[in-house]
Parts: C-alpha cells; structure tokens; sequence
C-alpha cells in the first residue's frame, strides 16, 4: 500500500513486542546473540511483553516472513511492536532497512542529516570513508531517525500506527547507548503501565532445593511472580510485578522480596538488585571503606578483571598478583617453598600464604586468593580437576574453603564459579550476619 | 496419531534444522542465549543449516506452534531437526519433553537407567535428591536417551522419521559436553556430505574498509562462500565450503584463504582459524618458546584472565601484577613516582615502565602493560574516555602504543578491544613478519 502521507508514530499503547535479530553471523553461531537479552531486559522494565525472539539470516524474503508472523502471532500474542538489530551495515548483503521499507510500502529516501553525521563521524576517527558508507544515510519515508553518536547507522523506528518495527545497529556497543538514550525515551511516550521486576541473587544452594523449599510461594504467586534461574554456581529468583504506577508495582514486589527473605532460602541470599556478585562486593566495600586486593594462580586475574569490571571499583580495589608459577607465588606473595613442597601449590596451606601475602604487599583491609586445578589437564587423585581452594585474608586473619566441582565441568566454568564463591565469602567476611543488600 | 511401535530414527539424511530455546528466562533478559551459538556452530559444521533460531517461554501452546512452525517451514526451508534447549529441569514450569512428546503422540515412562543416574548424580556430589528430580527420568516412549554426565537432566532425541527433535538441558555447562560427546556422534549416522569453514582474523582494519577491498571476491564466490563479520575491535572473514568429502572441501576454503591473504587485506590478517587473539599468542609464544608476563592497571586482569582461558597457557604465561594505584605501579614494579608526576599515570611512558618492570619481576621474555581511561568515569582534555597505552618489553627494548576509542564505547568494550590489540601486538613483537598461522 504505497503512502503519500503514512502515520509513523503508534496510535495504541505498545503491549507486546517481538525481537527480531538479522545476521547470517548468528545462525552461523559465529557470534552469541546479546542483542536479544540487552532488548528484552529494557523492554520487561517498561511493561512491554516479549512472548517471541528469532533470528533470521540476512534474507528480504524470510525477514519479511518473519515479520508478517510477529505482526500476526502465531499462537502467541501478536506484537504491536518489532525491534530489530542487525543488517544496517554498509555492505551489500545488509538488507534490513530495504526489507522494512517495502513491507511497509515506504520508498527510500537519503537522509542529509545522517549523511552529514557519518562523514564527520569518519572524519573525526581520521579514516576516510568509504563510498559504501552512503548506503547508511538511507532511511524510508516517514521513518523517524535515531543519530548514531557509537558508530555508522543511525538508528530509526517506522510506524503505520497498528504496527511499528524499530531497527538497531547489530554491534552491542553502539545498539545498547542507542537504544538507552535516544529510543527508549522515544518508545515510552507510546507505552502504558509499568513492569517493576526484582532480582533475588543466592548461592550454596541448587536450583531444586529452592524451588523445593519455595514452590508454594511460585504456584500461588501471579502479581508478582516469581521465577528461579542458574546462572554459573548461583540461582536467581525474579520478581515482577504488572501495576498502574511504579509505586503500585514496586510494593507488590517488595512484600514478596520479604516472604523469600524471611524463608528458608534466606540465609543463602547474598544480595537484592545488584548486578552481579562483584558488584554486590564493591559496593559493600565502599560502604564500609575497605580495600581488597587478589592473589590468583587458577583464576589467572578474572577476579581482578571482574572487579575492575564494575564502575568505581577503584575506591576499594588496590590491585594483586597473578602468580600463574610457584617461583612467582614464592617471590611475589612470599609463600614459604617448603609449603608447597609439602602440601602442593594446589592446598589450603598455600591459598592461606597467598591470601596473607597479597594482603601485605597491597596494604589492603581484605584479600582473596584462589588455587586450583580449572582442568582440562592436571589434577590429582586427592584433588581432582574441579578443586579449587580460595583463601581468604582480613584483620580476624585468614581462613581458607575447598571447592569441589563435578567432573565434566568445563574451565571456564569452574574458574567463574570459583570466583564468584571467592566474591561471596569476601563479602561474609564483612558482613557476618550477611545481610548485603 | 498414536503409534504403538513408532519410528525412533530419522529416515533422510538430515540437510536442515532449527533451534528452539525455551525459557522465561531468555524472553525476560535475565540470560545471554549463547546455545543458539553454539549448537548452530556445530551443526555448520556437519554440514546442517540452520535458517531460524527462536526464543519462547515455558508455555505448551506456543511451543508446539514453533515445532509446527519449524517442520513446515515459513517462507524458509523447513527444517528435519528442530533442537530445543531448556525446560528439562525438575521445576514445575519446565515443560519441553512433556511438550515434545504429545507434539509426537508419545506417552511419557519411566527411564530407569535414568532414575538411577540422577540418584547417583546426588550421592556424589553429597547432596539429597528433591523428589521433583524423578520428573527428569520420565522419558516421551521410544526416545533415544544420550545420558548426563554433567547435571540431572538427560537428553534424548525424538523421531518419526521424517521430523526428528533433539532435547538438551539448558545450563551450557551441561548442553555443550552432552552435545559434543554423546548427540553429535549419533547425530553423524544421518547427516551427508560436509560443511568447512576457516575463519580468517583482521586486525587493525574496519569491516567496510575489508569489505570494500574484497567486494569483487565475496560477491563472486558462491562455494566456498565468503562472509565478513565484527567481533570487539577486529574483523573476521569466515570462508564456508560444501562438498562430499572433506579433503574437497578443505580444498575448495585453502584456494580461497589464500587469494585473501595475498589481497590488500592481508597485512592485516593475525591468524587463520585460531579462537581468538589469546589463543593465536599462546600458540606462537609456545612454538618458539617464549614466556611472557603482564601488568595491568585499567584491564585489572583481562590480560591474565585471557591468556590463561586457553589451555596450556602455563607453558608461556607467567603472571603478573595488577597495579590499580599508583602507589602499587611504584612498589610492585618500580615504576618512579617521578615518572608518574610528570606524565600522569596514564602515558607513554608509565606504560613503558610498567612493561619493562613487571618483565623483570616475571623474569620473562616478554611483557605487555595497559594503563588508560575505560571510563566512563576519568580522562583529561588531553587523554579522554577512551585513550589506553599499551607496552611492549622484549630483548627488543620497549616499545608503546597509544589507542583511541571513539566516544561512546563502553567500558568493557575499551578494556576488551584494548587487551586484544596488545596481545596483537605481542605477537608481531616476536614475529615481525606477522605470519601467525
């Protein structure tokens, strides 16, 4: 239906939404699709449904299938709204926007401003730009335009009123800013209600046992609900609320916040909302005003890169040692050799040196040092690839833990695993009564 | 239709599939769905394309509408094997096998061997099985079971025939070892013909540039195909051949890596089929026999946790030290407080003495350092968000490198892409001809 003069903002409150990836790329598996989780977290916090992600290769024929069936819905709620990311590049099997266009009945039209926007972007990285880049300033008719402050393609949303489809660049570096800053505040006007939604964070316990313990609580809650998920060698419990206000919606989650806190699985909750559990250290760090640093032969410096990892780290992280060798471990930390003679590099005797060590030559309140075997070789009969002894020093001196994953356990996932652990038990060391939230 | 002794084997050789991942959790955000990656991954490689990858959530309905969906085909080739993943768990909302099941017209029964594998699951790890854990034994009848070595839940492949559905629990940690060791093997019997594919890795060169140089070749070349795609600060070209044999399909990729490596591009290119930048540096470390160490101040880790992702990294990889404050780059490396006074600690030269300091505490061959501004907290006029030096000690001497990042990119982006051009760097230290492969 060709358009002289389309609507192109939503005309009823956007409900229910459906991501749409594009990229031979992603079904090649040559990339993991963050687009995805990235889109559908910020749609949940504004009370947009997101009942259907798919991904689909740079196809017009199969991307506009894809769309006509989200606009339908096929035996799930069909979406008002289609966010997709991916084949807005410069090069010739980027289809996306032509593909949007057509099953809209837009013509494509240059964009001055945009085209403006990405000479001086290359201008500004002092490389020239290469005449394909001109493809990127073409937009459909009516489309509304996003600037892309991170990179080449603008952003842009196109609106027939009943169905709006929103396109995104496919790197995450520039899709998240530019979704963050500039659509979102867009898409909000065209929303209603709100979606508050909370994350218990625990560890020490399986997902069965928490659901064994809370099951009554999952079948009777609907608003809010409430949802376990793993994620490696912890389990989270989400808790979303559908409300009028965000006042509404934030109390409805709060009280069920509090039944899980004053359940069995209390004890076991390590923090509420926070990122991830080096966030919950730093922050708790900062509140008391200590400092840590880190001793890490097995981790090989992810506890370090996970702390720095999170923004203002630097007020409570000195820094560490990675001592990958014994002769670093005895020469950087000061491990005795006859410990590691005696009990091997992989003990509790040399996480403790490590800990006391690295505590020392940092002048840190606290310090956290992990020794294991991360597989896939060495190991020994007592200690089995899946050991990892983490030693923990402070002013009430050092204690160590043994870590026993089960065989089959991949490196990455003991080495993130452990260090997670590592985290919490920093985080008991300060707070006894482990109430970090 | 109900089916007293149904079919338990795919009857065509299978050429097309899908993967369906099922989870409240992926529709929600909470989780980044890397199975989709890595089961197409692993399919290409067996010569099976995949045309769709999709999300629903642990609801029946929706469910069986994406099988019907997948095995019919929408406006794409409709798929032999549909792969689904999660919603194996012993929760009450995970519904995938019961789902499959009626989906094939197949009652659920007791697995034994099942039941008995779970129980001893428990018993090792010394923790008590919850009842609800017996739910994972209930098996669709006539249902090929592939046991879990790695979790409770084991998989198991459904088949009439002419649609064949595979069953995979969803924590990677458990999908990706149960895939690999057990599925694929007899996934093999019913495949044809193979896909190869080598990847070729670019450094230093944005994609539309390598695509502008290559666009003759990758629109000219249909078998082996040639792709380029982003991956944090570098380019990747994957080279995809079909054949019946896999001496003709290697054939077919080499003639075409090579025309890349001696185009324009190739001064450009770090290594051929390496995993990524760490591991194309611990392989060329090895083979010549080279140590190296790391001091990090804005990575905080990444350098260390990198090398060491890669097994046998302890052959080349030291340790290091992570110097968050300056007092640590002083005291851990020598670095003078002159130096830093004058120049800041983020410079040229605080790199270069970080670099040649942590080499000599390391006694290594070689060293690298990172100090800059991830933000987005930090930088100077002169030294915004964005700026890092890296530092290069060898025999050489010492050498650095300042790199800027456009405004914008986040904080883990500049630490990534930053630490994966100073292992780039590594290796054109040691092998000045840049022949990494």
């Amino acid at each position: 239906m060709e358009n002289a003069k389309p609507k192109t903002t939503p005309a009823a409150p956007i409900r229910t939404a459906e991501i749409l990836c594009v990229g031979t790329e992603l079904l090649l598996g040559d990339i993991v699709n963050t687009n995805a989780a990235f889109l559908s977290r910020r749609l949940a916090g504004m009370g947009i449904s997101v009942y259907h992600q798919a991904v689909v290769g740079d196809h017009p024929g199969r991307l506009t299938q894809a769309l006509e069936e989200a606009y339908a819905g096929h035996g799930r709620p069909a979406a008002q709204l289609v966010i997709l990311s991916g084949g807005l590049g410069p090069t010739y099997d980027d289809l996306t926007k032509e593909t949007v266009a057509s099953f809209f009945g837009r013509d494509m039209m240059l964009h001055a401003e945009s085209l403006a926007r990405i000479k001086s972007y290359f201008g500004k990285l002092g490389r020239c730009m290469s005449c394909n880049n001109e493809k990127q300033a073409m937009m459909p008719q009516g489309a509304v335009v996003f600037p892309n402050d991170y990179g080449t393609a603008p952003a842009l949303a196109v609106s027939d009123g009943e169905r709006t489809a929103i396109l995104l660049p496919g790197p995450p570096s520039e899709l998240e800013p530019l979704f963050d800053r500039q659509v979102r505040p867009w898409l909000s006007q065209f929303t209603d209600g709100v979606l508050i939604s909370r994350n218990i964070h625990i560890m020490g316990m399986g997902e069965a046992d928490v659901e064994a313990k809370l099951c009554d609580l999952m079948v009777s809650s609907t608003n809010p609900t409430l949802a376990p998920y793993c994620k490696e060698g912890e389990v989270r419990l989400r808790v979303t609320a559908r409300a009028d206000s965000e006042a509404q919606a934030t109390a409805l989650c709060d009280r069920l916040v509090e039944a899980v806190q004053s359940s069995e699985v209390g004890p076991f909750i390590y923090g509420v909302d926070v990122e991830n559990v080096e966030s919950a250290l730093v922050q708790t760090l900062t509140r008391l005003g200590l400092t840590i640093a880190c001793a890490e032969s097995c981790t090989g410096g992810m506890l370090g890169e996970r702390i720095t990892s999170v923004p203002g780290a630097s007020a409570v992280f000195a820094g560490g040692c990675i001592t990958y060798t014994n002769r670093m471990k005895v020469e950087q930390l000061g491990v005795s050799q006859a410990t590691i003679d005696r009990y091997t590099e992989v003990s509790a005797e040399t996480a403790a040196e490590m800990a006391v060590g690295v505590r020392r030559v940092c002048h840190t309140d606290l310090a956290l040092s992990t020794t294991g075997y991360a597989g896939p070789g060495g190991g020994t009969p007592e200690h089995p690839v899946g050991t990892v002894f983490v030693g923990i020093a402070s002013d009430h001196g050092v204690r160590t833990l043994k870590l026993s994953y089960a065989a089959g356990k991949t490196r990455d996932y003991i080495r993130r695993a452990a260090a997670s652990r590592a985290f919490l038990e920093a985080i008991r060391e300060v707070m006894p009564d482990n109430d970090s939230q």
